[in-house]
């Protein structure tokens, strides 16, 4: 057999036994793509199994991440770090080759993938990030950022609408290094593509200012790797629709029956015979070497590019210091921000965002990001540089488009690039529409700052689709992201302090509405997350826990409160998640030794309850508010000063 | 001035004039689609203001619903129930004029609208629905039904993921009754559209099978007109592409600034002037009478109609009384429902859903629905009926395709359409990217059933991205949403018969493992949401709390404890909000009296810290688990019988 053909036939065993073995996993797309995916490790892909990390090697994110078996088997076969024993492993507790790929998990993942489409969008964020860092630091004779992104994705992926919002955004960027390349196999679960999408994905790509190359036999490896070389020439995306067969070789080859099926013993041994392979999980030595053909080739590549790499501090020394940047812990002077924003006493959340974000980006200057077209009302913009676009990749705002999902998990791709620290922004009303990719991002543990502006039902006005209640619950659920709803300066910078220190995903959630700076709160206060914002000279019988906009309110309470000579303390905790981590002597320096204690937020999140007995009171939103002034729907909805303070005196019976 | 230009001249100040009294709200696109919008009123829209749910009716969504000033306007003048005095009261507390169409709120409004592209997804499904009552009830000179379903949608609307993931839908389905009017003004509040999205929106949507009619001058009211008519005649839907202009005859006119800005006193009087119109709030009578042409033409179709139906009823007397149904309470047997699905002892969750609502079906002629290409797995089908297609409109399983969010908001629009009962499943890992659809459906009151099977992180394999274990608390969040996790047949039937029967929007949370179907729950019990399920003889020392799958666990404890002589309670606790919905009598009989509660549930959900104090216990999920074996991850995670059972002796101090 020729040695491609042979490699292929290995490859589609070890693929099929990973699967067979661990009586799980998916055998359909992991065979019927592997042709694809062979002429793209052995011919294309820039890669060092041994500097995973080598800054300017090829992206390639698995958007159909069930096809982790075949990808688990080119990893093995190409150098990583991936052992037949770990094959053997597969989708076991513990081991390094998970069901769906998992960047923490598998060395040579780039991308935790498995919620279909989202892969298709980290890579146009991918995409996007390379053609910044080659404007930025590209100069004569010195590519230090070429790479290609190239995205494998099958008919699922292309059918989900976060897909569609990242391709129509590439084509309008013109992202020429992104290479998606769709198995176009014609079956998804429910049977042929056709029953639910009989779309012209040529015609739609074509509309959305691609480069559309059709490769009729996507089985044929010499026909994959000849349109993979075209595309890299494009000045355009471009997407390869390689038509595929699911499952090739085996008894279900052609039918959504192969998607999920492992084969069985009998079924696996026929599968190979057919392929004229030998042995159980066996790989002869000259498909070894045909793949450290291409090893060889990438090694002396590597090698050379960090030769360059060395250079390139001579010849442009400032240059390389700023790239050297996106690898150090950036020096950002919180204490001095805090003092610049203590400088407006009143002042919107959105306000005080825009501010902040601004001042980080003098210390920054990897931290780019956008809106979901609202860039003027969630004022996420960073005013001294320009619109990132097809004529300016120096950029650092992006036009994510009404695309809110999309901007998510592009916001994660720019993220995974390379140490790039990235901000997204919409309304709080809409941030539902991106969670998927928000959890994604808490999951690989990405350096994203999401900012939601119009917090609460305040907004007014618009009405209940655009007032968020429950959407804060959402994200406060999601393990691992950190949620801050700030009410002053202090409670915000210690928000950005943790994010940047510790590159911890977070949602800051910002009022329309203005609060009221309190400049005596420290940086030392916020940074524990909950802490006593006010409290009377008279000992606190009662006690208020509140945050963002909400404090304005409490502390309104508190002073009624006070008038009547009850003793009150007001507790902002503008993260809870963070004050549950401190040691137990500040919670209970903060929290306890009232009579009742009372949670003001204008959410309906229950997460409150994890402070509150059967005694106590809890004011918040449990039902749809309507349209109207945002002082009278809050009003309305139950948060008036007068009303609370006269329901805390009756609860106490101090009426 | 022609009459048709003087309606149009009046019709945009009375819209201009609205927000501009309001100082809130919307011009830009308000002006910019009154041509539009005018010509469907006036020349094509079938309606009836005092009949507003005649059945027949054509359906218009708004999904820029932020063009609501123009909408009101046009309900005003069209006969509606909205007066001047509701226009001047636009946008203020417990008006009939809100910021974004509300259906309960506003006489005519047919969808709640504001979050962009969900709107077009309502209009495919409202095409969808009209599609399968054609099919079933249209005979001979008996056009039961024949509306077209126009949809508003912008710039933003068509970037959403979701309004492209429907027009694939309706693309395939060749919804031909479908005419989405686009008003392609190229603003976005951002700037120029191209700034984040150059496609070729004529060609994509060709691409996906629609027919596309091009508008150059959007402005003009006769070639509005004539575009709509012959996209009626169309065998595909249609996409019209008005090209229109933002804030047209204002001072910002072309520009983003025009989109929300309320017109001063003196640019609204300058903008006045130039249209010519007189007076403030006023419409001459002439512009009424222009209107009131289209209406009485109107009535007169509307009297036939009602006509037709009385002897629609004499000709197809069998036809009629299942189209009656549509209006009545659907008269269900869920305690024969429930003695079916007792005959198995050991059952999936999803399974058991799979046969009741097989059952149901049997009772429910309207009752419909489908997957997002998980039908196989979640099986989420009603086996003795097809699926739905362009040349089987009888069908009743859809096949959404892998288009999770598009499926929420179509069934959203099919449960609109009248009376019919939707269901719609995917895996409960995905239902995050649905979660802004089924929001509305909440804010709406419609009867769509989302099942979500694979609840889990036993799910095992498929790792992280795949085990749901912060998606319950989202939907159990939702104001308005039921949500269910059943253990057990009767938990399940409760769900249901609360769901039919109050039409109340219903997420079940279904296991993909097996549980122990305990017939002897009644019930009566299972619609308490939550009731004791296992007790000793021994009096209870410790009380257990938990959901689905955990419920087995919760039992294996209990009987653990028990032969240790230690009494314990198990409640089980499928709808919390249902449980605490019910009488003090109920709630202490299940809860209390105990020494420890502890609640044990597979998610993050903090609902569960409402019933527990401090020194309770709480084994729930705070990370992300890993890809391995169902059972493996469970106890990993913490859910091990032994494991918990210790736990509870050593909090007691009983080891």
């Amino acid at each position: 057999m020729e040695i491609t053909q042979k490699t292929l036939a290995y490859l589609k065993s070890l693929t099929a036994e990973t699967v067979s073995n661990a009586k799980s996993g998916h055998t359909g797309s992991a065979l019927g793509a592997s042709s694809i995916m062979l002429a793209l490790f052995h011919d294309h892909l820039f890669f060092d199994p041994k500097d995973t990390k080598l800054i300017n090697r090829d992206r390639l994110v698995m958007s159909a991440g069930h096809t982790s078996a075949l990808y688990y088997s080119l990893l093995h076969l190409f150098g990583y770090d991936i052992s037949i024993e770990d094959l053997k492993k597969f989708r076991q507790l513990g081991s390094k080759t998970p069901g769906h790929p998992e960047i923490n998990a598998t060395p040579g993942v780039e991308v935790s993938t498995g919620p279909l489409g989202q892969g298709v969008a980290n890579a146009v964020g991918l995409a996007i990030a390379e053609s910044m860092m080659e404007a930025k630091f590209n100069e004569k004779k010195f590519e230090m950022f070429n790479n290609y992104t190239y995205c494998y994705a099958g008919d699922g992926c292309l059918m989900e609408g976060v897909a569609v919002e990242a391709c129509s955004l590439a084509g309008t960027l013109k992202l020429n290094k992104l290479i998606l390349l769709y198995d176009n196999n014609e079956i998804t679960i429910d049977g042929k593509r056709d029953l639910a999408c009989s779309e012209n994905t040529a015609l739609k790509f074509e509309a959305m200012g691609w480069n559309v190359i059709e490769v009729k036999d996507g089985n044929d490896y010499y026909k994959c790797s000849s349109a993979i070389k075209k595309a890299k020439k494009s000045d355009k995306p471009t997407i390869i629709i390689f038509k595929t067969t699911i499952g090739i070789g085996t008894k279900c080859e052609g039918s959504e029956k192969s998607h999920a099926m492992p084969l069985s013993a009998e079924d696996l041994a026929e599968f190979k015979t057919s392929l004229g392979v030998e042995g159980s999980f066996y790989v002869p030595d000259d498909v070894y070497d045909f793949c450290k053909s291409a090893l060889t080739k990438n090694y002396l590549e590597s090698a050379r590019y960090k030769k360059q790499y060395e250079a390139y501090a001579k010849a442009y020394p400032e240059k390389y210091l700023e790239l050297a940047m996106h690898f150090k812990e950036p020096k950002i002077n919180f204490n001095k921000i805090l003092k610049s924003l203590n400088k407006t006493q009143v002042i919107s959340g959105r306000d005080m965002g825009h501010e902040a974000i601004n001042l980080i980006s003098k210390d920054v200057p990897n931290f780019v990001g956008g809106t979901a077209d609202v860039a003027p009302s969630t004022k996420a913009v960073l005013d001294d540089y320009d619109y990132y676009s097809p004529s300016n990749r120096l950029g650092k705002n992006i036009h994510f488009g009404i695309r809110e999902h999309a901007m998510g998990a592009i916001s994660n791709g720019i993220a995974l690039y390379t140490n790039i620290f990235v901000f997204d922004s919409t309304f709080m009303g809409f941030s539902n529409y991106m969670t998927p990719a928000i959890r994604m991002s808490a999951m690989m543990h990405l350096p994203v700052l999401s900012i939601f502006t119009h917090d609460s039902i305040n907004i007014g006005e618009d009405g209940p689709s655009h007032q968020p209640i429950e959407q804060i619950s959402a994200l406060r659920q999601i393990v691992g992201l950190n949620v801050f709803r700030p009410t002053n300066s202090a409670e915000l910078v210690a928000g950005l302090k943790i994010f940047f220190e510790t590159k911890t995903p977070t949602a800051l959630i910002l009022s329309k509405s203005k609060l009221e700076n309190n400049k005596n709160v420290s940086l030392e206060d916020a940074l524990k997350g909950g802490y006593i914002i006010y409290k009377t000279k008279e000992k606190p019988m009662i006690e208020i826990i509140a945050t963002g906009s909400e404090i304005v309110l409490a502390t309104q309470i508190a002073k009624k409160l006070e008038s009547k000579s009850v003793g009150v303390k007001v507790t902002s905790m503008p993260c809870e998640k963070l004050f549950d981590a401190q040691e137990k002597k500040h919670k209970s320096s903060v929290l306890g030794g009232t009579k009742l204690r009372v949670v003001i937020e204008a959410s309906n999140d229950t997460v409150w309850y994890k402070y509150l007995t059967s005694k106590d009171m809890l004011v918040n939103v449990t039902n749809y508010q309507t349209s109207g002034k945002g002082s009278e729907v809050y009003a309305h909805a139950g948060f008036d000063a007068d009303l609370i303070t006269k329901n805390i005196l009756k609860k106490l019976k101090l009426n």
